[in-house]
């Protein structure tokens, strides 16, 4: 008899797994339990939904459920979801409306994915607070939008920023957290006519990336009408009920921080994610360090045939070799492809994560890589020295181009590149030219090494030396 | 009393070493002689400034003379040309309008470049006939095309091809060689209404590149009304005279094929270029296997204290090991400051070369880099595998995007990477994405570690694994 593959999660991790186990071994019984009814659909995709760059939901899916039952022969099973595992009898228990099925494995992934943190505030069940964790959040933020766009909500309030994109600005809103998604969310309501503020706990915005980096994209984010609230430690969530002192009104009207109140009509919460891990901890799998489930470099777990890859799962870091937490698409893609291979009877290892991440805000593109932070650097043992440089992003003297800011982070005994955070101008390249230092950290290469790079190079890409070069040319310079 | 350090070449590796050598030991005499009047000049530029994308040559000048003599304090000596090297002496004879000068050198580099190659068939000294390998060449062909975008030379010749740009075409002019320098000037020439032939011997534009760059590259130049003549051996440059028996007219007016005769009114030759070795030569410098000095990995060459870098000298391949020639101005950038540093006291080796290239031809972008070509991997003891992919330059859903088309070469036995050739829509991003390689081929990566590389993701940038990775995959799964 063949064997069974259960998969708990339908989305990156679980489908590229159940996709490649059957395509490598098609006697395989693939089994996918999914709680929800979407699959294989890409939450990087929703900030732009809900601006309006995409049109609908469905364009978000990749391979649809019908064609994954279908064309694939994969077991998918939505609206189930998986409620314990029995790794001694290796079953497990999942509920849908058609009542409790208990299912044998002989390969089981966990594949559950993150949940967006909510913040332990007063107010963030009211009215008009939203996360943007699932294709019905997408759904539901694109909705109000488009009321407020319809003029069903909209206001004239006592603006503070200028709102460039119609005539009379919606909201405002609120964002909570300058991470990636909060970052897009503003860019999304900003380019709708909101009014609208980003409240950043600390100093900065993007937070991973270097502080030029971070700098570029919050001076960016004031040009584009953002308000962005440094230094402003979100304390509650206000309701007009609260404001006026007690009538029924349960929607959002203020964010209140230390030594603010901002009056908002909507708040989106991008205050990160955290691993599911409830499933697992039943099962006795173990998390590690960063609270995530621990796995080898197989994605197997402490219990035997239990893998876990994707959001709800640890990575190796190929720059200090330590677990780490870096819940990002390619991640769960590629351990998830992995996990399928090895299932289907080649171990594959599905390699570490480097911390890689890209973004878009507005008209600046950022990427970083590896370790930045000197304390991070200290803590696996290495000397940390640091270069910011800003270059041409095309010859001098081509028409057209920008400038990309470029820092660059290496160990000073070794030469060893350690991390790099990039942003230029959107197109000009910061996030391609982020995948050289992305190969050089994977392989370990010195900034002696990087320096001499044979870089491709033509006037309408870069200069001679590309600014990735011209960051090593300078940090190299340090350390010789 | 200091050292001298004389430099024979006053561009890209000559004046980054001159530069170098200077400023990390301000004590150094630095002389360079140059024979012409421009120095430190972007010549890979020239092909912009004759389409008027550039409106100055001297925006093409990133260091004026004025600046090397008094900012940098080099002894620059423009129309200086030298004639002779005593090495046992250590001596460099130098002939200008005010005569003849002797200067002894401690150190000496020769970074006297390459030629044009013109081919050695009739009718190349007609008027009309150019090359592009100087100032001087971008200056007349500039005027050429100012000329006949002023209708002095305007005709309506029994088109083929329509002219997209003008209502009435200029030419017909031909391009002898699908290189770089063919390609460029003949969007540079189409763009100005010209009615552009591009004459390639053999099959394929771009023989360096991937097939499927080659055809990407060709389709797209004939979509841009360039006229491609394959197969087109160019047997002679006809003038009028020969045409119409025996006048005084000495002007070219055909390109003559095996079996073509076609009319032009001027002929690029971009056949490709060889090393200046002339002078090296008469100093008894060796040359190595490819034609170029040859040099050890420091640059110098056979006779102690001279160096040899740049457009004249041999490099070191990263994949083969072998000594290669590969005229471009990153590497004559790269190795001429290595030289300033090692004789200013810092003995830097500069690196190889993987033979990395790009170019834009009209709205297309391409990259190539390390080995492509079977024979030339076997040569090299590899047993080559290439695949080639097209995929998706950004998420699916995301407006806006083209296509990335990847050769990927690696050997079959240890899945070493050993070369690249992408291609995708100018702006999407083929010859940033190509850095990944070239750090890969540099470090010696294999395509199972290449396709494990946590590039960096966001949907307006890629695909969430970035088309270098579904090309890595892709081959990777045939090694397995």
């Amino acid at each position: 008899m063949a064997d069974t593959f259960v998969i708990v999660g339908g989305d990156a991790a679980g489908m590229s797994a159940a996709s490649k186990a059957k395509r490598d071994d098609p006697d395989l019984d693939v089994v996918v339990f999914e709680r929800g009814e979407w699959v294989s659909y890409g939450a990087c995709g929703l900030p732009y939904y809900v601006k309006g760059e995409i049109q609908s939901l469905e364009a978000l899916v990749s391979v649809t459920p019908e064609e994954f039952r279908e064309e694939r022969d994969i077991d998918l099973r939505t609206g189930h979801e998986v409620v314990s595992i029995d790794p001694d009898e290796r079953t497990v228990t999942a509920e849908s409306e058609a009542g409790t099925v208990t299912e044998s494995y002989d390969h089981l992934l966990l594949a559950v994915g993150a949940a967006a943190v909510v913040p332990p505030i007063e107010g963030t069940d009211l009215a008009g607070v939203y996360t943007l964790g699932s294709m019905s959040d997408g759904k539901e933020l694109r909705e109000y939008v488009a009321r407020a766009r319809d003029g069903e909500s909209f206001q004239q309030p006592d603006r503070g920023p200028a709102c460039r994109y119609l005539e009379d600005c919606a909201g405002p809103v609120g964002v909570v957290g300058g991470g990636y998604v909060g970052i897009e969310m503003a860019e999304a309501l900003a380019a709708n006519g909101f009014e609208a503020h980003l409240f950043q706990r600390g100093d900065r915005v993007l937070k991973t990336f270097s502080e030029a980096t971070s700098e570029r994209i919050a001076d960016h984010l004031g040009d584009q009408d953002v308000a962005v609230h440094f230094d402003a430690d979100v304390r509650e969530l206000a309701s007009d009920a609260a404001a006026s002192g007690g009538t029924d009104d349960e929607t959002v009207a203020a964010i209140v921080t230390d030594d603010d109140r901002v009056p908002v009509e909507m708040v989106l919460l991008g205050t990160g994610v955290r691993p599911r891990t409830g499933l697992a901890e039943t099962a006795d799998v173990e998390l590690g360090p960063t609270g995530a489930i621990a796995t080898d470099e197989y994605r197997e777990t402490n219990v035997p045939d239990v893998y876990a890859a994707g959001d709800c799962a640890e990575a190796r870091h190929v720059v200090t070799g330590d677990p780490t937490y870096a819940p990002l698409a390619l991640t769960a893609n590629r351990h998830g492809r992995a996990v399928g291979q090895t299932v289907a009877g080649t171990p594959t290892e599905g390699g570490g994560v480097a911390g890689t991440a890209a973004i878009k805000a507005f008209d600046v593109e950022a990427a970083r890589t590896g370790i930045l932070d000197h304390e991070a650097a200290r803590e696996a043992d290495f000397d940390p020295v640091s270069k910011t440089i800003e270059a041409k992003s095309r010859a001098g003297y081509y028409p057209e181009g920008g400038t990309v800011t470029v820092t660059l982070t290496a160990d000073r005994n070794t030469g060893r590149v350690l991390g790099a955070s990039l942003a230029s101008e959107y197109g000009e390249g910061a996030v391609h030219r982020s995948h050289a230092i992305v190969a050089a950290i994977t392989n370990g290469a010195s900034v002696f090494e990087l320096e001499n790079y044979d870089l491709a190079y033509a006037p309408p890409f870069n200069t001679t030396w590309d600014p990735v070069l011209v960051a090593a040319k300078v940090l190299s310079g340090t350390l010789r």
